[in-house]
């Protein structure tokens, strides 16, 4: 999995992935500190992520293995709402309170 | 998925993907405010989408899970047509009326 | 799929991929006018190309669905030959007759 | 597979990838020696793996080969601890002892 | 697939990846002349391969679709050793005689 920012969201109405009534995410690479830093990818969100919050990305066939994404062709979801990272013995990203 | 802009075709009369009738766009992995920049792809158009527009891309294994490209020796389709890009509480991308 | 242009050809003897009797062609990416530019790689050839050519390749687990290909330990795929690539309007790449 | 340093950990408390109970690793890329260079993943650990260890990681459809991960949605594990990296005849990396 | 040269071994004794008693090595992306050139991955050998030479490498689901690797969490194997390489024409690789 890679770590990634949301940043905002994508609208697309008309789509031939699938999915009904997903939302999909902007969502951009990010360091360990929870800085953006590379490239843009379109996510699905299955976990009620919000914007500035660092997620888990899951890519290719494995973004298919949840029930909402089964057989779908979507290739990009995010998998979980990073609280901590640690790096070399210190904690470099914790998620803020109250959101 | 990724993020890319309708920019051509490809016409490619001899083939062995498993494909009749389909159309082949050239599209060209673009920015959230929908300007060309890195690489060009080949999508199998799944959305009757044109040039011009930016439209979601899916890749990989995902790209077969639609009943036209079920089994198909292809890796790369558009899956949506973008309405609205929105990036850190800004619409910085919105599709033109009438396209 | 990714445009490539055919540039020559890959003799192995001692393989462990299934394939008995393939043409393995080495091809090099290429951008929308057919000039060479990027990587190599070596695609099993399913449409009869060759040299100069320049084709449609198919990666990954897509390169598995065909007839020949299926349950092969093949990642790359020639899938198509390009006759014709329009980019903005204009026709930036036709095939040479006679090739 | 590619070569990556175990450098820290990741928690994350909402997630829907489908796995309990699971360790998320931070690991990032590095080179022969071991020492870290490129990009960072979040790796689910397979092989008990710890701080400052050189492991392999498996990515993609081939990460969900076990039976930790066999449909769910991860697309990278580590699936081996590295003792000894041998390249041209040296011996360029040794496991630490008593780690 | 990829071209790579065999340029070591690696040795790890704890795995859960379902393999027993395969061998891994060390390769490097290589260039059409098997000159090194670019990222290092770890394959398993199906077709054993040794140091120096430049052999054909399958990645991704691909690499576990032959009876060894069958349903193993392996994403990177080599199928092929390379004899000849011909590019533009002009045989730029040959494997040497006695290896």
């Amino acid at each position: 999995m890679i770590l990634a920012k949301v940043v905002g969201t994508v609208v697309a109405s008309q789509k031939n992935d699938g999915i009904t009534g997903g939302k999909y995410l902007l969502v951009r690479a990010c360091d360990t500190r929870g800085r953006e830093k590379g490239e843009y990818l379109v996510a699905l969100d299955l976990v009620g992520s919000g914007r500035g919050e660092v997620v888990l990305i899951s890519q290719g066939s494995s973004a298919r293995q949840t029930e909402f994404t089964y057989q779908k062709a979507i290739d990009c979801v995010i998998v979980g709402i990073v609280d901590r990272i640690e790096e070399n013995g210190q904690v470099v990203f914790r998620k803020e309170e109250g959101r």
